[in-house]
């Protein structure tokens, strides 16, 4: 081991700092989630420069993020995803098209060239389900029809926006002999089989497995099994280009039905309160506030970020109306945050030259706007939500959800 | 966040290799902590290459050695470490003073330069109770009064060692004119001073600070402060030079007696199991196995290894004599593995320019020997001393230890 003096000081000041903007935030009136995302830009690089992203702060915040997905997986029974299935479809997939189909509209109209057209309409698709995951855990809300239909459409919107990219990617890879229809399928194909294996198949198949746990020689070889589905279904997502989370919430759904058997939740709880407000602190870390503040990025950055908010609100409301509209409201705005995902495709686009510099920040304003807005209103959407849907519908807090 | 596709699937490969290297060897009788080890050197580019130490697997493997100490500090009440201190005290110094003499008697022989023959010698100083804590653990041994005087003892180890290289780098720096006692007297006030600071006032302050914990609107503030207090004493150990690790068990035992209150060790358990088998394959990774068989190093190594283990068992025996030969031995032995600290006196000694590369491996290899012998054997010494001692000072295995 060589002498690393400063990763524990790192992991020292940034759960310092996540903490007391925390308390702050809750004293206020506010979710802890945005005290973490805006003191992280407070001591990041853009402002006071304490602690820069580096591999250490990457390498929690991954974890944090992961153990985040896998616990509000381990809260989805798999039957009740089923239950919400076509309006999570329906949310999913208007809250792709109507927000790509603007994005390029608008990018068309400022004259940038079809191929940074495409990769910023791209970078509007995919939902960020972490912040709105985490609000409506630390609320108490994550048991609801709506947050069922919303964590549905986000891991159908990963996929969409995967094989958006994919697609805009071949069209535009310069001296491309054009569009790759093989590649596109096979992602699909892939991307649709292991979504489809781990919601369907695993559960059952671990469900039976369970009971040979108890000839290993492991201790707590449950929980062991657990994190090592977690982190190996993060890995196998990324090898197959969606994102590790919606591998890491697959396992945790896979794992919901033996969660109580096997102590899972009490178990992830500790690692979920450590490690998943490095996630948000890091996010925050990440932007730039000078740069967000140049009038070259500020107004098409604003521009993008009305677009982004009102398409996907629009597209969640129209998948989600079945419910009533106070419910398609909560669901329409639960959608509305751009996260990793956005910042990955626009970060693809950079790295091949096909967006611009001015354009990769535009798509950070844009995660940025989109995701600041979301805590503060959210639960108050779900507590109307929870007086206009019919009571069967809205599944009461339970003492595990109110504890949090 | 920049797409960090690698992060998830260095930690699963790591985290499937040590528990499946874990179950193989509990199934051969042997702690898991050895299969981690070995399955590390395996994986690791010494030989198989398939995970590499870089900051992702540094992180994670300095989360969990902290986590380990300070799990360990958890179990220890202050009064039943003042209760061996005398004990602790002389197996510390004797256990410092023997391999030190030795390994600079050995390495005068050999006619290296003087300041090399101090670097060497200072390398061979500090026990490394990392290694002896989760054997110790992992057979609920942890609770025995010979566990805590290696524990005890392990710490005075490691402000004796930071202070004698102190001194050995002030006499050996290059330029330097010579000896500055005023830089080693604020080292050793500062050391001294921290830890009678933590062992005696700061649980007497924890204590009466607790109730107003409840003020805080943050959920399980108490489990945020301990994980703050580990994260915030191991930072602060590493500032003042000493090793992080005792500062986190200062941090643990300053919590002892609030730890069943507080749920402390239900919810540090699923850290613990989830991030220390990190720090033990990691440290096989750092082993080039290549490398240490060569006869310029190997012959050195295995002397000098010999010479590591006879004198810190010796010293460790002296020292402890008093509870009978049998537990003597069990402590002389629990204090013979050498680790990171070991590793970091040569890696000064080799990027100052005092230690030959050869030695640097030399000091690996006295690290890995030590390190790797035991394991195997130290559950069955501790059962030995068990029928030796008088009853009244082995306390019996508590349920939770011999649930793990």
């Amino acid at each position: 081991m060589e002498p690393t003096t400063n990763i524990i000081l790192e992991l020292f000041v940034i759960f310092a700092a996540a903490k007391l903007a925390g308390e702050v935030f809750e004293r206020i009136g506010q979710p802890a989630v945005i005290g973490e995302l805006i003191v992280g830009v407070l001591i990041g690089p853009g402002l006071l420069g304490w602690v820069r992203p580096d591999m250490v702060v990457d390498t929690v915040a991954q974890m944090g993020v992961v153990v985040l997905l896998f616990m509000v997986g381990l809260e989805t029974r798999p039957d009740e995803l089923y239950c919400v299935g076509t309006d999570a479809v329906l949310v999913g997939v208007l809250g792709v098209a109507l927000p790509f189909a603007a994005g390029w509209g608008y990018m068309a109209l400022t004259g940038a060239p079809l191929s940074e057209q495409l990769f910023i309409a791209t970078a509007l698709v995919a939902t960020s389900v972490g912040i709105t995951a985490r609000v409506l855990r630390d609320k108490g809300l994550i048991d609801t029809r709506a947050a069922r239909i919303i964590i549905g459409a986000a891991v159908i919107d990963d996929i969409l926006g995967m094989l958006i990219l994919a697609i805009v990617g071949s069209f535009t890879a310069k001296g491309s002999a054009g569009f790759d229809w093989k590649e596109v399928a096979l992602l699909a194909g892939m991307a649709v089989a292991f979504v489809v294996f781990l919601a369907v198949v695993a559960p059952r198949a671990i469900k039976r497995g369970a009971p040979s746990m108890a000839h290993l020689r492991t201790p707590n070889a449950p929980f062991a099994f657990a994190i090592l589905l977690m982190l190996g279904l993060a890995a196998l997502a990324e090898q197959i280009q969606l994102a590790g989370i919606v591998g890491a919430f697959l396992a945790g759904m896979a794992l919901a039905e033996l969660g109580d058997d096997w102590n899972l939740h009490d178990q992830m709880r500790p690692l979920y309160e450590w490690l998943v407000p490095y996630f948000f602190v890091v996010m925050g870390m990440h932007v730039n506030v000078a740069l967000l503040m140049r009038p070259e990025v500020l107004i098409p950055g604003l521009i993008l970020s009305v677009i982004a908010i009102v398409t996907k609100l629009a597209g969640g409301m129209l998948g989600a109306l079945r419910g009533g509209w106070r419910e398609a409201l909560a669901i329409g705005y639960g959608m509305v945050p751009r996260g990793e995902v956005g910042l990955i495709v626009a970060a693809v686009g950079l790295a091949r030259g096909i967006v611009e510099e001015r354009y990769y920040s535009v798509a950070v304003l844009v995660v940025v706007v989109t995701t600041v807005i979301v805590p503060p209103l959210l639960p108050r959407l779900f507590a109307q939500a929870r007086e206009g849907v019919k009571p069967e519908t809205l599944v009461p807090l339970t003492p595990e959800g109110s504890a949090r």
